[in-house]
């Protein structure tokens, strides 16, 4: 039932950033090729999926939600297409396609982030959300969220060996839960509060959120290992606490963030769902 | 007169900077000294002072323009930042210090220009300026505008020797409207709109905003020559009409620019000193 709901919210969202986006053939072309040749790469729309359903459990409409959502996933794109830069993670292949630079190339791709964030603001802004959630996203994705967590992966890893476990522990988190974990939560958040949420539904979706990304990242981590992909000496949860340990932290994040829907009743069904999906999700 | 009013109004803009970026000492440390590094490397604020001018001619009060103007300040800074990379411009210096890549590395830089792109809009946000505003400057910087014409320059510099006269003039005359104009334009267009002026106000400062930026390029070009920076063949307004051909077009810009300064009578004598100066500076 999951799956279904899932797999039909992306193709609202995939039909929206479409509209979203510039068409490729408006000058010059080859940027507007790149935006879309990164947006329409096989990504899950998890995040804008999250927008949809947070604005939905507080009783927004969904046509009212749509363009925030998008303009989430144009960030979360903007942000690979930097990491993937040879000065950042190098990373040749993403979604078994070349990545931005690799297919267009480096300068193509510094700029086609820049435009899809600028984009994603633009959006915003089009559509008249409140001061207040274009405020909450972008700090989510700034220094003190998705690219000061970026920084920090940076710094850390250089002197990961000399840390003690504790000191680990701490960067690792700090990491996760500003890398990935600032857009996931501001997802939840911001769609609560285009649906003008009262604060206390705000906050547990925040929560939700929050536990669901660490969780989502852990699982990752995993998934990694068991792929070969990854390694245990690496800056990763399985590094520090085994692949029994991280399962048994992601199940204790997952039941907390279930938790935090209780104030919802049955309308959260979805998002208990999706809780327990990436818990237990296999790729 | 002029000149001890745009250090004076510089100095301002510097002081509102200081509060708008975080502090060096705020985790992640290396970003923010490279995001300050950046801004506080001796340019020359006309971006911003253009935002306060557009402003009191129309009767704003300044408190309430200062975060536009640095936004706007931050975004102009970010663009430097990202077209220094060795990918882009592969510059090494830039006001006579280490760009920014080079002074901490190539991941930093790509991170701090997007950091001072995200904490302009967050900025802008913060401070409850309206949607319209936003989206203009948002629009302003995409690739419909700033962005676009980074690219351009890109694409366009390739083929450009197989062009014709009148193709070069057209490919040039988009690169400086679209990668300088652009920003100078929305200077002008935000700091009216933030004052609340009537629609043909706002139309009378982008159209001085229009030809002051293009004007100020063809300058650039010429000092570039006069410096020995430039060649004749390069993508250059000197490089298709020579320097005197040049130095026509630029004065035309200027008096239409001037032109437009008449609705608002006394009140514009800045701008209007501004435009002569642009004209005729010699650096």
């Amino acid at each position: 039932m999951l799956k279904g709901y899932l797999s039909k919210k992306a193709k609202i969202i995939d039909k929206a950033l479409n509209k979203c986006l510039p068409l490729k053939s408006q000058y010059p072309k080859v940027i507007h090729e790149a935006m879309r040749y990164s947006v329409f790469s096989g990504g899950k729309r998890l995040r804008p999926i999250l927008v949809l359903m947070a604005n939905d459990v507080c009783g927004g409409e969904q046509k009212d939600v749509l363009p925030l959502a998008c303009s989430i996933e144009m960030i979360h794109n903007y942000s690979l297409i930097h990491d993937d830069l040879p000065a950042m993670d190098n990373d040749e292949y993403r979604r078994g396609k070349l990545t931005c630079h690799r297919r267009f190339n480096e300068a193509i791709a510094v700029l086609a982030g820049d435009a899809l964030l600028t984009r994603a603001f633009e959006i915003m802004a089009n559509y008249g959300y409140s001061s207040n959630i274009i405020s909450e996203v972008a700090k989510a994705i700034g220094t003190e969220g998705m690219v000061g967590g970026q920084v920090a992966e940076l710094v850390e890893q250089e002197s990961l060996h000399t840390k003690t476990d504790k000191k680990k522990e701490e960067a690792i988190n700090y990491v996760h839960l500003h890398k990935t974990g600032a857009l996931i939560k501001v997802c939840l958040k911001a769609g609560a509060m285009a649906a003008k949420a009262p604060k206390r539904k705000v906050k547990a979706l925040e929560n939700y959120g929050q536990n669901l990304g660490l969780a989502f990242q852990i699982t990752d981590d995993i998934l990694d290992i068991k792929q070969d992909k990854g390694v245990f000496g690496d800056f990763t949860y399985t590094g520090i606490y085994g692949i029994n340990g991280s399962r048994e932290i992601a199940f204790g994040l997952i039941e907390q963030a279930k938790e935090e829907l209780k104030v919802f009743g049955r309308k959260a069904k979805m998002l208990n769902q999706l809780a327990d999906f990436v818990a237990k999700r296999k790729k």
